[in-house]
This record gives C-alpha cells, sequence and structure tokens, in this order.
C-alpha cells in the first residue's frame, strides 16, 4: 500500500470536519436553529438524487452529488457569504479560489485536481450538472424560509422582487422545480411571509 | 408535470430534516461536540469517494454514496443505537424496517421501494459495495476518538480487545484501510488513549 498517498487522503478527511461549523444565515425547518455547512450539503445531495428526472436534460448524478458534498468546503477559508448580501461577491472570488487550491491540494495531486475541477465546474455554473447543482441550492433555503413564516426574508428585509431575481437561476437547471418554485414564492406573498416593494 | 408526483418528493425532503436532530455518542474532530447523523453522512460520503480505490473490488461509488447519504434516515424513528451497546439489537430491527418503510414511504412508490432497497443491502452487508460503505462507517469514529484522545472508547471504558473485534468489519470493505486501522489501534494503546483488557 501507499502509504503517504492514504495519509494525504486521511489530512483531508480531517480538515473538512471542519465545515460542520460553519453557519449559514437560513435555519434548519421549522426551527430557529442554523443550519451549517455539512448539514446543508447532505440535503442537498439527497436532494439531487430524488428530484434529478426534473432536470432540463439528462445528467450525470455522481457529478452532481459530488459537487454538492464539496462545493462550501472552500468556505473553510472563505467564510460563508449570504445569497442577498449586496456588497460581497458571490462567485470565483480570489479567496475561494485560494481556499480551493489549499484544501483541495492536501490530497494526492490527480485527486485534487479532479476536485477543484468539479468545484471550479460548479462555480461557473454552465453545465448541466452545475446548473441543475446550483437549482438545489436555491430550493433548499426557499423550503425553509417558507416553513420558518418569512424567515431570513424577514429578518433581512428581503422583497418578493428580489427573491424572485435570485431563484430564478432555479430554471437553468429544472423548468419544473422553477415553476413549482414561483407558486411557492407566490403563495408566499398571498400568506403574508414575503412582501412586494412599493412603487 | 406530475405534481402529485413532486409533493411526495418534498414531502420527503422535509421530512428528513429531522436527521440533523439525531446525535451520535461520538464528537466531531478535537471537539467535545456531538456529531449528528447529517454531519456524520455527509462526511462519510467524501470519504467514500476519496478512498474508493482502497476498496478490495472495484465498486459503483454512486451506489455507496446513496447507501451513505440515507444510511441513518431510519434513526428519525428508531433512534441511534451506539456501536458499544451490549444489550441493543444492532442490525434489521423491527423498527428499524418500520422506519424506513414509513420514511421513504412518503416518496414515489418506485423511488421509495430503491431507497429501501438501498438502505437493506447496507443493513445486510453483503455486496462489496456494502461492505465498503459500513468500512467508512467504522472508519470516521475511529479517526475521530483518535483526535479526542480516546473519545468514547474513554468514556464508555470501551476496551482495546472490543474496538479490535468491532473495527475489523473494515477488513471486509477494504484491506488496506484495515491495516491502516490496525496501526492506528495499536498506537492509541501506546499512546494510552485505548487501554488492554487485564487477563
Amino acid at each position: 500500500m501507499n502509504f503517504e498517498r492514504l495519509l494525504k487522503q486521511v489530512a483531508f478527511i480531517h480538515e473538512i470536519d471542519k465545515v460542520k461549523y460553519i453557519l449559514r444565515k437560513t435555519r434548519l425547518f421549522n426551527s430557529d436553529r442554523n443550519e451549517n455547512d455539512a448539514e446543508h450539503s447532505w440535503h442537498l445531495a439527497i436532494m439531487a438524487i430524488i428530484l434529478a428526472e426534473h432536470a432540463n436534460e439528462p445528467i450525470d448524478i455522481l457529478k452532481v452529488v459530488k459537487m454538492l458534498l464539496i462545493h462550501d468546503v472552500v468556505e473553510i477559508d472563505a467564510g460563508d457569504i449570504f445569497l442577498y448580501d449586496t456588497e460581497a461577491n458571490h462567485t470565483n472570488t480570489e479567496a475561494e479560489h485560494k481556499a480551493a487550491e489549499r484544501i483541495f491540494g492536501l490530497l494526492p495531486e490527480e485527486q485534487a485536481a479532479d476536485l477543484i475541477e468539479v468545484w471550479d465546474e460548479f462555480e461557473s455554473g454552465e453545465t448541466m450538472e452545475a446548473k441543475f447543482a446550483r437549482a438545489m441550492d436555491r430550493l433548499e433555503p426557499l423550503f425553509q424560509n417558507i416553513s420558518n413564516g418569512g424567515g431570513t426574508w424577514k429578518e433581512y428585509d428581503v422583497r418578493y422582487e428580489k427573491v424572485l431575481e435570485k431563484k430564478s437561476v432555479i430554471q437553468k437547471g429544472s423548468e419544473h422545480l422553477w415553476e413549482f418554485a414561483k407558486e411557492l414564492i407566490d403563495e408566499s406573498v398571498k400568506n403574508g411571509v414575503l412582501t412586494k416593494s412599493a412603487h
């Protein structure tokens, strides 16, 4: 056995334990407890398996699951950025790229290269797999906010128009799920948990 | 779109949020915070992807990942059973089967049947995929206990012989990883974080 190679793999396995401490703004279903990135990634991976049939085109589900399991690992160094943060840069920041190099770089060389590529593909959002994975990432907090009577929408005064804009990327992964998401968003306005901007 | 079908899938996605509240006995790496089943399942799924090359025979990694992501979902109803619990029945209990029927049964019929089959395969531990998945399930708490100066071994007075017996199932999934695990267990005795029984 190549012991040195295994030790690199174990070092990575140790390092990513830190993902369990990174708290998101959104909270668990019907709860005031913040979700952490490991729980979030687990949930999205199962969602992708269950909802794969709704993708606009056939997808490589193993690729999607890999993307979702590792998509937030860079936040160990770079931190979580809230979807509705208007100041922070959301994708492909310098800090995130450095984090990817350092953390995936703990692995044997070709495994590091593979996961950096998968992470990059997710971030770029251009392939069908990345589009579907990103749809999952938008869908879970929508469910969570609705279960929490508005959740982060109320907490951070996020309005209907902004939610619709941010969530519309679901469409790129799945027209079906976007149709469903739009209904949920419209219902949220009717139920008073989401507010339209005054014009 | 088949709306009724989607609503069943969403009901399942909601239900499994409860996995995030099920606490294991083991604690996070270098920590006194108990790990929950969602974090645990996430970690095992990534471990399987990273360590797949060490399996005794080639494995269907998507199958392994599915197993690991859903293996603890039944604990929503049946609760977590500690590996070193000497009284509880550890596999395929009546309560676990009922839980699988109820929880996976929220899904559309053929998806429910598929996940019950995957869960059953994991529990039976007979296929190469199940053996490798079960090896991951034994390996993570070994790493955690070592990082925590003995962890649950000290807390529940579990001795070397019992650890070796319980961990030996790693061998069925991976001789490589078992060789490594044995070294870690032996080192733990030398380092005083694990004790041999007096004879």
